[in-house]
């Protein structure tokens, strides 16, 4: 079947509704282009607090938003829930799993990233990582349910199992989750239980490399060590995590440092989290394969300074598919970190090239402008490192953690979520409840079958 | 494995925490008993509220509780997330899935109800009924994905037949979601669509009996009638649902009016809500043969007045679960009817009676307190039958639905909770948005394997 929208004007082809093709949609707001925006799932996700749906303190509603409602009243966008099965870069149509087809003449592709296991995909399914609300889900449903089975466990040894949680990787999302487990231990299930004490639970951070928020200025690093290991949790440098099942991980560590003493051992834990890697989304290799495009080790298609694809000029990558550098005048290229003001200003540079290409100028080299770097740990502490034309500004601490959660609401898309995010996390600093600890399926059947 | 909790005091084990159970444990708050709360799910759940959920009005969170917390400050409940395998009457003990056994001195049966498909359990797979979280997310999901999948579907007898949606069953249930369904296709996604005309979708409620919510007073079924049809639903009456697959349903109607005239009509359809039956839990039946006590037809347990199994003081039953009537001195004893405020009375009246047999008192026989009935449609839309000391007050429409709405924000468990509900419905109200859009898992494996 062949769903061609008849169409005198050039047709744009947005794969994926992250930030960067929410915003290269948006760009061409009122352009003489008729856009389809194609994505697998019904809404566009705010990741940076999908750790919060993880850890049962906001929910779902409050960080998504439909995809078709964000564009209602803009009438160049034509919505499609679907999954691309191949893009035909000789018939230059977008095909879709079902049968559909888009024919595009200019194509941005913003698929997206997903976890990456290094070669060792048998540990997801102990290992959940983070990356869609069904993730989230998941994962709130393993920590609430690790606390509900260690209170009806009579032995002792599986009951320190049980109440054992790793996060692996010291990203800003494995740094996220394990300040949160920790005041969720600490505090919130507080006085719930009758056999178990929650405060005894451990929070592992287990990190291959020798500092926590890699990406972040050294000094912040080390306050973000010292801000989590006050939170309780148990952080471990250098510890490369050699294998993972139903019953526990094995952490190797070259240094006696930490804790854990040199060498390999096992950590008896039922709920691990995976945080340690992403890997560009399928897309991009075979999108590589189609065009001769080079991908790098994590997938990502190296795009040109205009980020379209080498020898395809209608054809542009943005967001954490892209692999691509950002060229200020009169300076070496740096490559674009892959965070989500990254992937917005992509998806608007990619727009503003179709703009410029269909009027017949020349394109436009991407210039990424950085206005800094911020990450939460946890109640009152995040470390914030904002770059400004005097120089970087450093802070720390329940400022630092403010300025974190007020950026964050800023950005969040809607009136009504803003209010009921501010609301929730007013509430929760206060009685230190989460008010989202609620599983809708306490059984995952995928996983017994 | 026994995990006897070591006790002098009267050991009382609740099974379950819907409003019977949420309130039996409620009642015995400060008596020396020591209690024991068996939930299967980790929330107690507002179900009247289930529907909105459904419909994509609310966020789970917003409509459920975490078990334990509503008991966090009485000391004497220990909640308990487990599944009852069985109910043991000679050793009094209750068994739970996984091999926990909870010794009793009292037991109170608060299991509740799942749906009925009277002996026609294949249809559930096509026409899931609302019961749970995990149900309300599917019909969400199928509400949902079925305009999506109008939207990409060239064929037009295929796009009308995504486009229909039947709810079987005029109960409160039925009414309000099919009242809600014709305000999405309405109202909510105008504009949204750009290959479709969601207020194409056409809505039909079928019911087997002469009329809609058959346990109001007829005058309020004739407005409730009226009501929806002008909300758009298209209500069939004495129609009879024979078959149900993946692509639609049979209806037999012995006459000829609302449209569909006499005999059986196909009708092609892919969203099919179950509204119509409900059956007690299993447990019912379980306890029945254990014990000798009889079941009604729906599977719910005949108890004495005082709420207890007969020949078994130590057991009680109530809410959905049980079969009990009402006592008022100097009049004939009338069935308590299946609605929440039944089976908090029931809760209540159990425990009280427990109490009253550890003191050695008598116990005493229920009585149902009948405060009214409401309902709503949609939109404006509700009616209400409200028993006074004066006799009945009925009324309908706006103020109706006022009524009905400040009722279920007053009985919503949480500030929080009531607040953003408040919120939502008042945003809901003026921009005719539904904020809860959002489907995790865009399909579900489980069907397709």
């Amino acid at each position: 079947m062949s769903t061609t929208i008849p169409s005198a004007r050039p047709r744009v082809v947005i794969i994926g509704c992250g930030f960067g093709g929410l915003e290269a949609a948006r760009k061409l707001r009122g352009a003489p282009v008729d856009i389809t925006l194609v994505e697998k799932t019904n809404h566009h996700l705010f990741q940076p607090l999908l750790y919060q749906v993880a850890t049962a303190g906001l929910a779902a509603p409050s960080i998504a938003a439909p995809a078709r409602l964000l564009f209602r009243k803009q009438p160049n966008v034509t919505t499609l829930l679907g999954e691309v099965e191949r893009i035909d870069t000789a018939a230059r149509e977008v095909q879709l799993v079902g049968g559909v087809r888009l024919p595009w003449d200019h194509l941005i592709v913003a698929a997206g990233a997903t976890h990456s296991y290094f070669g060792n995909e048998s540990w997801e399914r102990f290992a959940p990582g983070l990356k869609t609300l069904a993730d989230a889900f998941e994962i709130r449903r393993r920590v609430l349910m690790s606390f509900e089975a260690a209170e009806l466990e009579a032995d002792a040894a599986r009951r320190r199992a049980l109440l054992t949680f790793a996060v692996i990787g010291a990203g800003p999302t494995g740094v996220e989750m394990a300040g949160t487990l920790a005041e969720i231990a600490r505090h919130t299930l507080e006085g719930e239980f009758r056999h178990i004490d929650p405060r005894s639970a451990e929070v592992l951070l287990i990190e291959g490399g020798p500092r926590v928020l890699s990406a972040m200025p050294e000094s912040l690093s080390q306050r973000a060590l010292e801000q989590l290991q006050k939170l309780g949790v148990q952080v471990r440098l250098n510890a490369r995590v050699t294998s993972i099942d139903e019953t526990g991980i094995e952490v190797e560590s070259p240094f006696s440092d930490g804790g854990a003493g040199k060498g390999v051992h096992r950590i008896d834990c039922h709920c691990v989290v995976w945080a340690a890697g992403v890997a560009a989304s399928p897309l991009g290799r075979q999108l590589c394969e189609a065009t001769g495009a080079e991908a790098d080790r994590a997938g990502r298609v190296k795009v040109q300074p205009d980020l379209s694809v080498p020898g395809h000029p209608d054809i542009s990558v943005v967001g954490d598919l892209a692999s691509a550098m950002s060229y200020r005048p009169g300076k070496p290229p740096t490559p674009v970190p892959g965070v989500s003001p990254g992937a917005k200003q992509m998806g608007r540079a990619a727009s503003e090239n179709i703009l410029r290409r269909i009027e017949g100028r020349d394109t436009l080299p991407f210039r990424y402008r950085d206005y800094g770097n911020l990450a939460t740990i946890g109640r009152n502490s995040a470390v914030v490192d904002l770059g400004t034309p005097f120089g970087p500004i450093r802070f720390s601490g329940r400022f630092a953690w403010l300025f974190w959660l007020f950026a964050h609401v800023y950005f969040l898309i809607g009136f009504r979520n803003r209010i009921v995010v501010l609301m929730d996390w007013a509430s929760a600093y206060w009685s230190f409840e989460r008010h989202a600890r609620v599983v809708a399926h306490v059984e995952v059947k995928d996983e017994e079958g």
